[in-house]
């Protein structure tokens, strides 16, 4: 019996034990210290009335022997499904239904989906990153190659002639840095990996921040992209779905590679390997893409919206460097007074009883920045904003 | 770009495509006739009345800034574990809670394991058995050995001591035989995965249907198995889950292989990929280990076992060899005058209108051999048990 080694090779994050361990003695030192929290990257606003209405039906319809629901299809509800491609409509994107798949969150499937691909590929992955890119492919053994985000490509890495490899992740708008890709540098994306018969795995996870009508919120916006990306996309930042669990996953049927359609071994992957998300949650998902519920999540986006704003304009005014607070919920700056990470860190909760992320724990290139998110209580973000702006850096 | 090649030596399986055909054909060919199914592999009763109101509570918690919850932990709640802990307590099997992570069922599970072992380990697998045994370590390029279950032993295969392999898996009460092993049984297992390092993937998702107080409900009830052992569990059958989505697996502290605890590297595995179960979900499923959920889901599983006697009681008359039928949904039956398991099928459909599964969907040990489960409405079992038993074979 020999374990999968592969995963002795993982490094363990201590990231968000060691800011616990910090805010934890902070607490300790000064009790009566107003500790304000800006590192959440979880949403604080509850589900919205369309999707409650929702699966309080679809639990009650379990309840009773002729509305009774068992096992689904694996790859999610027609309706639900219908429902996404709806939904992608309005962004000008004509999907299939059977190139949709719902999924437990994006997650998931950002993982699961290096099932159909061989682990003697080379990965491409942007510094800094989510860290379950990394992982994943440390767990299956890929080779990996890291692109470098920086002030100079304002965190928005992008192909050169000389980039090898075989699969790259973009997550647009990006976590951590907030920033967006615009249509044509996801063109330049596009065309590299048609050049290199390569895929794009799509992570558009926070695609719902954006406002700008001229960004791609789908990278089936960009021409070409039906031939060469995955899209990974979740309710959880969109609806509130943090804790609901329900996302979906966009494979195009011309995505064909070693004379295989990528959709076809998907399917056999979520049919041997899952058995679909639970009835009550694809319902609270369909209602999130009506109308009404359309209308009641926009209602919160503007309000994670405004408290980016609200950051954004404090950081504007301090002259700090800074991507993201607009079409995304996230703040990446640049720590003020060439401070690392850690000591920025330090700076914002003995100064001012601030937590944030140090950006340094998303990838060596987050070294010198800091990560803020908008998903906090308003007043909580304009007192700490107050406070902020009072200090000269 | 390389795709998983081992995708492509996955056979594809009509058997339920072919069934749903000769049914069609037949009801087209007989408008008249009223056709029973008794190959249904889903539960036909509504959820308990316990789990509902647990459901919706949760749901109007989530509409609530106060009582909201995102991100839970990926390995489940602890109110869940807990009560997970507290229904092996009950088996005389003590566990921490952190030997119990909760997922969306146990086809996930079963197939996500795999991860955390090395693709160069040997397999063993009954055959006939549930195909995405077979079909995960396939994806994965796994070597693997097949042992007979047969009319000899009882469809309950042993290890001699010549058996060699790394991983087993152990399903009892069994899908499709309906065969449960006794303690007996079991030990022989666990010493013979004790002698060799190896490890049993143990699927109870049947569990909740043994009535007999001597027969095993947990491999940890078996000396040994904390070393050897991984189980797998689901709400599935037990509480009519099939919809819900949850089950669980035990990773007992004590596995090591490699110097490795197995608990970790599935901790690090779903941590990294994936993201754990709906709040809604979990406090339904919290709900089914409540004392008021027991005994409501005690009356549903005691319906179906009924329906099995029904079905059991039949075939003895007839004087058909058959397993399972007690203790299990699942009844499994020698075809009489040595049919196929297709000409039985043809058989039964022309004769009687009842529609069953043929033995040999299941593996080369399932020819001549049957499948008719106990989920159907009693109503509908009792007609077909009154249609069949007037012929004599």
């Amino acid at each position: 019996m020999k374990i999968n080694t592969n995963y002795l090779r993982l490094k363990n994050s201590y990231l968000f034990s060691i800011i616990g361990k910090k805010v934890n003695d902070y607490m300790l030192q000064y009790p009566e210290k107003d500790i304000i929290r800006l590192g959440i990257g979880d949403v604080t606003l509850p589900l919205v009335p369309a999707v409650l209405n929702a699966m309080h039906t679809a639990v009650s319809e379990m309840g009773n022997a002729e509305t009774f629901r068992g096992y689904g299809e694996e790859q999610g509800y027609v309706f639900l499904r219908q429902a996404v491609c709806s939904y992608y409509a309005k962004k000008d994107v004509m999907l299939d239904i059977n190139e949709v798949f719902i999924s437990d969150g994006a997650k998931s499937d950002l993982g699961n989906i290096l099932d159909i691909f061989d682990t003697d590929n080379t990965v491409i992955i942007p510094d800094p990153v989510y860290p379950v890119y990394v992982d994943t492919n440390i767990m299956d053994g890929r080779k990996i190659i890291f692109i470098n985000g920086n002030v100079e490509n304002k965190f928005l890495p992008l192909p050169d002639g000389s980039l090898a490899g075989d699969i790259v992740y973009i997550c647009s708008p990006n976590n951590p840095t907030g920033a967006v890709y615009t249509k044509e540098q996801l063109k330049l994306w596009v065309d590299w990996a048609l050049n290199r018969q390569a895929v794009i795995l799509f992570d558009s996870a926070y695609e719902a921040f954006i406002q700008d009508p001229e960004l791609p919120t789908s990278i089936y916006q960009i021409p070409g992209a039906r031939n060469c990306a995955i899209e990974f996309c979740s309710l959880s930042k969109t609806a509130g779905f943090t804790g609901v669990r329900c996302g979906y996953t966009i494979v195009p049927h011309e995505l064909e590679r070693n004379n295989t359609l990528l959709n076809k071994l998907w399917l056999r992957r979520q049919t041997t390997k899952f058995n679909g998300v639970s009835y009550i949650v694809q319902r609270g998902a369909e209602a999130v893409f009506s109308e009404m519920g359309l209308k009641q999540i926009r209602d919160n986006i503007d309000y994670y919206l405004d408290n980016a704003r609200i950051i954004a304009d404090t950081l504007t005014e301090l002259g700090i460097w800074f991507t993201g607070g607009r079409n995304s919920p996230y703040i990446w700056l640049e720590c003020p007074n060439h401070m690392s990470s850690w000591e920025f860190f330090d700076f914002l909760l003995h100064n001012f009883s601030i937590v944030g992320t140090p950006g340094v724990g998303f990838g060596k290139n987050g070294e010198g920045f800091f990560r803020l998110t908008a998903f906090g209580i308003k007043e909580n973000i304009i007192k700490a904003m107050e406070r902020i702006s009072k200090i000269k850096f």
